[in-house]
């Protein structure tokens, strides 16, 4: 069954930055549409912050099977409300990939609970990005490493918690590290963060980084729907599965 | 060196409910302090939810090394700000035990990031609380199990993260099982959810309870303030610590 | 592509215990294979302890996919160098599902690095399989939980190391919990440990456990092959991807 | 309490290798220990390899809180019997150091079920190794990073598993990243695998590498002995938690 794949988009620098626009003539979100839709079994649409409701309606969400999502310089144009719905979707199972400066998204600091911060420099240094997990599926069809000749750098300590698994580590030229692919699972909702995609650089040109990303989609696709984790159900006495007679004292005189 | 603990009283039903008021007259929080209070080297001190800022003074913070955390029927009475500044201080590096009801707090559920659902049921039935991971600090001194005759059920799915480490597993008379005591870091602050602890009945007099929770305040501590978490630093090209030329487009002219 | 799964049986209760024989007349392996064939995607074939090399040879392993592992009486009879086969194997990416006494198979202990103890009862009790992972996709199709009318008891604690995720909790009646579902990996190889099937007991014939056989098979497939896990292999200074001059002493004269 | 350190050493290329000899005149183990000595709660001693049983033996490990591991040369020459001795005592509760190249001990990869492989370059290039999990006990007092001039590369991917955190990850000036401080537990006991090490430089006599040294053995130490996680006893109807009456078929007619 094709997987639905929404691509959020920021859209701001693509529209003020010549680089940028020069970079993405389709926008960013344009071009990751485009490297994840080579897997014919995959069916891109975008959207952009500029869009009602920052393109998050309800139906679209319920529409999505996988988002990815991109931003950078508005994380905090993005209305909380759609956070909201955006998280609740993810904890019903809808995948969610989350791209470089999305770290420091409302979405993904949300399901993180942590700031998410690291320490960063912009001078398009090289990237070097090993895969320290080759059996895991995010990693398939790669090689021992790959490399991004101009990057800007992240380093350690990036706030996280610790994930289900490390996929990727990458080293850069000027010093540092950075744990660049990492997998989390929040409500039923597998989550990816990967590391590269400076808007100022030819990254999502990469054809190991578009590995990446279908990698990760198939990877983060749940067809399932777990809405049932939004609620949290009395379960009466007289429908105690073992037969138990009620004792003690009792703040709910009839269950809830 | 004495280890500070606040313990976090929601304080509501101790006011309003006879048999609460009879198990703990000296508030739930009284006798959580109380229990904590057997190792010499803690020191408890106790706040309320109706205390100034909720007792969670900024000075009131930095002079807690644990927190401990009660609430069940008034989490929405905690102001957000007063959330976030106790969020910031667990990822500064303060330790937070989280109990029974207080999976519902806002400040677990949003360190959490996932909403922390289960399902429950208030009949008074006996759960037996297995230590599956023996060797953890926060299990020593226990049995392999141990008892607590009048508990509320909560049932899985219990919809937070996979834990660094699962310490407790119980069993409830009525069929259902529950991880009771998980452990999570977020940034440097070391979290432990123990499940039980139902106001109506008398749990927090119970030995084995106390040893879990002593145990879980010294795993929990850690002496050293990680504020520089709370942060997301340039590091300028001409500071890096291998010599670098920057080269490519830049958002940035001057690194900020 | 189809899956080739590969049903190990000990086949030796079914000789010499009448119920065994009749819960079972095609042996377990049979039985086993047979629900794993409701997939149509799925191929199974089975071996047993009694064949050469225990069914184990090169040839059939390069031709295994998947390897689902039953075994009780006779875990010693196995050869330890069949046992190592088998677990480089899995290194190189085989999928491999352990089932109930498999936990102290050679080949389990092997890759858990620990005892993997526990403690237990033959009674026929009832066992409730509680789904505490339900996105996870081992999980997928159950519901909050299923019976097995009739089990042995396996009882915490589990000695074995922390999984990557816990999917299942068993509440067994005469009062233990177990985590009856585990997964990990070792090397590119994915492991999934599932606690049911005493044959003296029907549980073979049990829908949902043909359902989570299903599910764990597909989960564990890695279609690549990861061989080159078994090397370390040395990479000269002269192949250094970054240039550097060799500086300091030395134990190697000339590269290995 | 005073915790009682064994140091455990090769002590092969100390008497052949003329740069490992002047490195370490008292041998790699004497200023192993000397450097945990530093710290005044912690008693080591050293053995070797030529001792008796190893310096393994059973009264030796009775009296060991936590072992430091170090070997390279010969690995093959430990025997099985004395590294099961080592491996049960962990599980039992014993904290274990692995250093550098006892990546490939018995010990280690025993315990790990895994080859634990990597890929290496012997040419004294520098290592920067950086604190990803700053609020762990093992990095206290450490800044953001710290550097060995002259260090072995060991590269990606690590044959290991996921562990429970990753405390620190090694950026090489050839190009390589290496996950370099990983925590487990096996049963009972802590396990820490430190990479830095290699015999010709004079690593241990870096402050940095001593107070992770100090560390570590501090975090791994676990007052308690859980032998019983050794066996795997029956626990008969009549001695049930629960009231529960035999039913069904049995392989056993009396309770073993």
């Amino acid at each position: 069954m094709p997987i639905r794949v929404t691509v959020w988009g920021e859209n701001v620098h693509e529209q003020k930055n010549k680089a940028v626009a020069e970079n993405y003539p389709k926008g960013m979100h344009g071009q990751i549409a485009a490297l994840i839709g080579e897997d014919k079994n995959l069916v891109p649409t975008t959207v952009t912050l500029q869009d009602a409701e920052h393109g998050m309606t309800v139906e679209k969400l319920a529409n999505t099977d996988v988002l990815v999502w991109w931003g950078h310089a508005a994380h905090g144009e993005v209305k909380d409300e759609i956070v909201e719905r955006v998280v609740q979707r993810v904890w019903e199972g809808m995948g969610l990939i989350v791209l470089h400066s999305g770290h420091h998204s409302k979405v993904f600091k949300r399901l993180m609970g942590t700031p998410a911060n690291l320490h960063w420099r912009e001078a398009g240094e090289r990237e070097r990005i090993w895969v320290v997990n080759p059996g895991h599926p995010i990693a398939r069809g790669l090689g021992p490493y790959f490399e991004l000749e101009n990057e800007e750098m992240y380093g350690e300590p990036f706030s996280v918690p610790e994930p289900l698994e490390t996929i990727f580590v990458s080293w850069f030229q000027g010093g540092e590290v950075f744990r660049s692919g990492l997998t989390y699972r929040r409500g039923a909702g597998n989550i990816f963060y990967f590391r590269p995609g400076h808007e100022t650089y030819p990254t999502y040109h990469d054809a190991n980084v578009g590995k990446v990303l279908r990698n990760a989609v198939n990877w983060a696709y749940n067809p399932d729907n777990h809405a049932h984790l939004l609620k949290a159900p009395n379960t009466p006495v007289d429908k105690a599965i073992e037969h138990i007679v009620e004792r003690g004292a009792k703040l709910t005189h009839h269950p809830k």
